[in-house]
């Protein structure tokens, strides 16, 4: 049996977003099997009495720094939307249904909404937008009720609920990165992309760096 | 000329301890110069507006775990204090006084004063605590007026004032670490020894992990 990694994550995070193509990169690279786990931010900020980066001025500038360089140091390019934080609760529950119903379907559907938000610069997601993203694979019925699934107050609660049961294993933020290893099933939880490190200290195997090739990018 | 870097710490800091260990390292591995840089963090955390991590209960229960595995992830083994965080403005005002009056001995005394406080466990130092430590190396004459100049308004007001700088440059935590690159003498800022990775892609230096080994540690 590989180590098991489950990477929950929300679109409003741009370290969600880096940290999904630097985790695929190593499932390359280690003997992983990773669980996508589409949560909502907002909850687990709010359940953990956490705040944005953004609310410490000096904070959020050198989060800005961060990902400006993202193309170069995490080989992730990506835009900075102008409005941040933005409403993700129309994407998450349609990944979090996604993940239910159509599990086969939902790397596929995760990678099409990071890359619409943080690359294409679409970040608002909407029906609309989603049915878009969705009408290459699902018919128009299936759309439908993935959507109205998605949007239901019942999604919303499940949401919240999830949040809080990861705020209760100890996440404040995302993305929250819980490691098991396979020798001995042991866990330990990481936070954002910097701690793939440790992560891969706790599992034993190498440290490749973030594009999982064993060099130092390049600033 | 090699690159350079200014390490801006407090010894209330745990990361401020490990980093100064970790940048030792690499100071024996890549052509660098380190200016090391006693500040006060409780200037830079109230200029920046910033909150400590353990304002938020996950966030320092997190910090608490990866302090416990600090031995084997960063080869730094300390001590967690009963009281955190506590009043460095007696140590930090001192080292400053060192830092002017006889620079040739700052190393030593930023080394014996962190592994006091981190590894011996007796965090608060006050003017009897210093006295120890600087007696093997300076007269009752000078220990005299170094510790008048450490606890003096003057130096209080310096630490102030620098810590303001620190904050108009970018700071919101410790360690913050400016690095210059040899090249062109351009400049990026960090913060924490989870960005030295960060540090190493800019001046196009390999990074070594925290060992500056090329190992990953195991935890």
């Amino acid at each position: 049996m590989p180590h098991q990694i489950v990477y929950s994550f929300d679109c409003v995070s741009p370290w969600s977003y880096i940290g999904y193509h630097v985790l695929q990169r190593y499932s390359e690279k280690w003997p992983i099997k990773i669980d996508w786990q589409p949560s909502s931010l907002a909850y687990v900020m709010k359940f953990a009495n956490n705040q944005p980066p953004v609310s410490v001025p000096n904070k959020g500038a050198h989060m800005i720094h961060l990902l400006q360089a993202a193309d170069r140091m995490y080989g992730v390019k990506l835009k900075i939307p102008s409005k941040f934080p933005f409403v993700t609760f129309p994407v998450m529950g349609m990944l979090r249904v996604m993940k239910e119903r159509y599990p086969q379907k939902l790397n596929e559907m995760i990678n099409k909404c990071l890359h619409e938000i943080w690359h294409v610069g679409h970040h608002e997601l909407d029906r609309e937008a989603l049915e878009k993203i969705l009408q290459p694979t699902f018919t128009a019925e299936e759309i439908s009720t993935l959507l109205n699934t998605a949007f239901s107050k019942e999604t919303r609660r499940l949401l919240a609920q999830e949040a809080e049961a990861l705020v209760d294993q100890g996440a404040f933020g995302f993305p929250w990165i819980v490691a098991t290893r396979e020798s001995d099933r042991a866990s330990v939880a990481a936070f954002g992309v910097e701690q793939v490190e440790r992560i891969a200290a706790f599992l034993h195997e190498p440290y490749l760096g973030p594009m999982a090739s064993g060099v130092t990018p390049r600033l």
